[in-house]
């Protein structure tokens, strides 16, 4: 398993008029947390495109449980439990305090430049294998 | 079964570096899709919202086969197929022509001012009752 | 001069926790209506696009009187008043009927794939000229 | 003069199909650095809005003079070089190490909870009088 977590400050920009964070902006905090996680484990994301390599999301989900409000600090954990095969699912939390406010997952592919679904280059394989 | 269709060209805000649609802007779609499905049985939200009553997600679902491209004409398509209970769950579709893009589901409750999750309120039973 | 008017509903998403439209979601209330004036004029971006044109911003200024509200139904108005030389400048209004809420201008320069501005190529010069 | 910067990473999301940041995203991160800006001198916004003071944008402008990317670091300065009478007025700079990106002003004025705008309270132009 490996997990990575990133600190998440809530934009005024990303409220609505209830109040509180409009649902579909935690899907870029998730993209954050899971940018943070493999790079973590040496396979920055900046690199991995100027390779020609894309991971783009075949599905995302989001549960709503308690709703963030603007200024609240959250902690985004990003977590793979296990080695990924041809597609590579990745968990989400966010909490605030002791709280948690969100679950999610998502399902990624990796993609060459031509836009087809490949299978994960040999290097990303060498470094899953070295955490599971 | 009801059902709404709403047309969507695809802002140039809504794209990301990757060329496409990002993956969270559909979910704004959904929101307008499912919008007009509860104004077309007369329910609008904005009446709902101004008699204290709040529609909010409780679980979001997207799932990505094809990507939308800047300028893009797309249907999207919100569908309500089982009578609601406590629960609302709507799926929808994003088409461009005859290709399917976009699949999705969301899952909503009704919530009073005060945040507290409540029963539809009779004359909301009483609108789906027509319909299912 | 030249004009062109596109019509914009409010989206859920575009709304603030003050409960009106967050002030940088008037810009691509913009682009859509600057969009539709220069196809209006038979330039369609997608087509300068893909002869290898772009229209970046290089500044955008927007005056807020009064707020945009969840659902209200706007005008969007661009106008071109002078003929473009190196660099385009473009006005905007935004009307909720008779009430005018917003105004604003960008200015943008031409420029090709390789990132450098360049002055409007011939057919758009020609273009522009039939108007002005 | 009062003075104070945040630090941003470009996200994915705030990036469009150009490849750089979406010209509206830059405006998000000004309301980022000038509510560190207002907190940094004792004000911070969540307590101004509790006390039901507001202060919404009356003007924004920026200025793009080199584009922002992906995963870059930059630093946002929020400045406001004068006194503020009535209204107030806050420079922007953004900048990826020592290039100057951006540059923008917004103009702001009080607002009570009855959306009025107001002289700024007594306790803020106290805080005001000690740096000018």
């Amino acid at each position: 398993m490996i997990s990575s977590q990133i600190k998440v400050v809530v934009r005024f920009a990303e409220t609505d008029a209830m109040g509180v964070v409009y649902h579909a902006n935690y899907l870029p905090w998730f993209e954050i947390a899971r940018t943070a996680l493999i790079a973590q484990i040496g396979l920055p994301y900046t690199k991995l495109q100027s390779q020609g390599y894309h991971l783009p999301v075949l599905e995302a989900n989001v549960k709503y449980k308690l709703p963030a409000k603007y200024d609240d600090e959250l902690l985004v954990t990003a977590t793979i439990k296990e080695m990924p095969a041809l597609r590579i699912r990745i968990e989400y939390t966010v909490h605030r305090g002791n709280e948690m406010l969100t679950t999610g997952t998502t399902t990624h592919v990796f993609m060459n430049n031509e836009g087809h679904a490949i299978r994960p280059p040999e290097f990303v394989i060498e470094t899953f294998k070295k955490y599971f």
